[in-house]
């Protein structure tokens, strides 16, 4: 289960450059440096922000230059860090590790993960603010860049990911329904993903018809991803995933195994997949790294039986 | 110690909008929306939206409409509430109490707490993006409102608000140096204060002298703020103040007082409020506001004495 050339070179970008972008930070704010570097390097697939470069190249056909989104797509990494350091927080999901690693609070303690939190979710608007100061003079520019910062706005806040936290957080323990079950996925994991998309066809430039594949594409992809973190909780290696599995089911979460059983859960998954596969024929092998990563979803839950 | 009809009239306009400018949160977000309500709705004197919407009208010579800046001063006062939201957590300051009202978390749990406060920090960049998508036609005005989006960001994250909570926290119980002193000051409370102030002569478009000023004046204020704060820690009325005095020293926190000793603290406050009036001496009658605010801030620790 590999990702393509194509994948890794965005990805690489996005890994050499995830500090360039971070407001200069004072050493007498003592730790905070230390706390919010260390959760960006902590070794993420990047997913988000590879997902807005690659639209981003889809879009302007890959004559656009990386470095104009570039700065977005390290600022949809702040917030999905930002997302990750309070979710493992004692007060929410109590996470000891985190891809192999301690999670921020167990080295920095929890005021400062607290903090590294905020520093980070508000460096995303600071650098995307910064990076369209630099185009005030170009007005389609700047128009673009709005637009891409209102999409990851309103899909990381409090009718987008936070939203969907706090359902989740609020459902630990119930039998909850279908509905809340897809209230949450759509909230808590969809919605940044088909944003971290739309800003990318943002930023290029993207036709009319191309914004609505993708925002198919981001919906039914960022669904899927959360039913497979659903069904890997279940039955995924703790090593491979770098954090302890059942964890879900410990917090009695609301995930799909727990309302479908896990069949249904894998039948879901894969028709969500397949849809999302269908958005992007049209595009053809420009669509190759947004298709790379559906694959990579598709085989993190391949059964060998 | 009262504040003047100006004030009272630009306060009202945030007091009747607060919540109008929030994002339309889906009731399955179970308590998000209540959780950042009560805190929005706790009653504080909105001093930093009211700066940012008297700096505009200032700017404006009073000609501009002022729901071309209410966004804004809603944004602003967002941030402020998450900050004390997050400031008040067991993790932080572990306070029960805050403005003689129940703290967020005490009321909605450590988890929610910290997710309304995530909320109300996205909320401000939604808001704000979002009231740019209307001028996307209009340059100099979306040049206006990057800038003070901008603005608003550099004070408050992590060269700003964020650095200074972190310096704080760090330095507990550590008899810190004057310069460490100054460090988390004119960034835990004069970086927000003074951005609040440029926020405001942004959007109104000042000219160049009117933004010096405005950075002195803000800055002055900024600091003059934290160390009335910090002398009221020592000498306040705790049913005046909302919350109990003596919590400083309880945690050994770096404050004027501890630093520099009462006296000293008060005349540097009287200093710093000097200069900011002076900077406001040649708009005369404009600054209304502005000097009402010093005013009050004096009056704050008026001695009998």
């Amino acid at each position: 289960m590999t990702l393509g050339n194509d994948f890794n070179r965005l990805k690489k970008l996005v890994d050499d450059h995830i500090l360039d972008y971070l407001p200069e930070i004072d050493p007498k704010s003592g730790t905070l440096y230390e706390a919010m570097k260390y959760s960006l390097l902590a070794g993420g697939k990047r997913f988000r922000p590879v997902l807005c470069l690659a639209a981003y190249e889809m879009a302007t056909a890959g004559k656009g230059d990386l470095v104009f989104a570039l700065p977005y797509a390290c600022a949809i990494e702040y917030i999905q860090t930002y997302s990750l350091i309070h979710d493992d927080l004692p007060a929410m999901d109590n996470d000891d590790y985190r891809r192999g690693k301690l999670t921020n609070h167990k080295v920095f303690g929890e005021d400062i993960a607290i903090l590294a939190g905020d520093g980070l979710l508000s460096a995303a608007y600071e650098v995307m603010a910064k990076d369209m100061l630099l185009y005030l003079d170009e007005q389609d520019m700047l128009k673009r860049k709005v637009k891409a910062c209102f999409e990851i706005a309103k899909g990381t806040g409090c009718r987008g990911m936070v939203a969907g936290q706090v359902a989740d957080v609020e459902n630990e323990g119930k039998n909850c329904s279908a509905d809340m079950l897809h209230f949450i996925d759509d909230n808590k994991t969809a919605a940044f993903i088909k944003s971290s998309v739309m800003c990318g066809f943002y930023l290029g430039g993207a036709d009319k018809i191309m914004k609505e594949n993708g925002r198919t594409f981001g919906e039914c992809l960022g669904v899927a991803f959360q039913i497979c973190d659903d069904i890997l909780d279940v039955v995924g290696d703790p090593k491979q995933r770098g954090k302890k599995t059942g964890g879900d089911a410990e917090l009695g979460k609301s995930t799909y195994p727990a309302v479908y059983g896990l069949d249904e859960s894998y039948r879901q998954a894969g028709e969500l997949l397949s849809k999302a596969r269908e958005s992007m024929i049209i595009y053809g092998e420009d669509a190759v790294v947004l298709n790379d990563i559906l694959s990579y979803v598709q085989g993190s839950i391949r059964r060998d039986d």
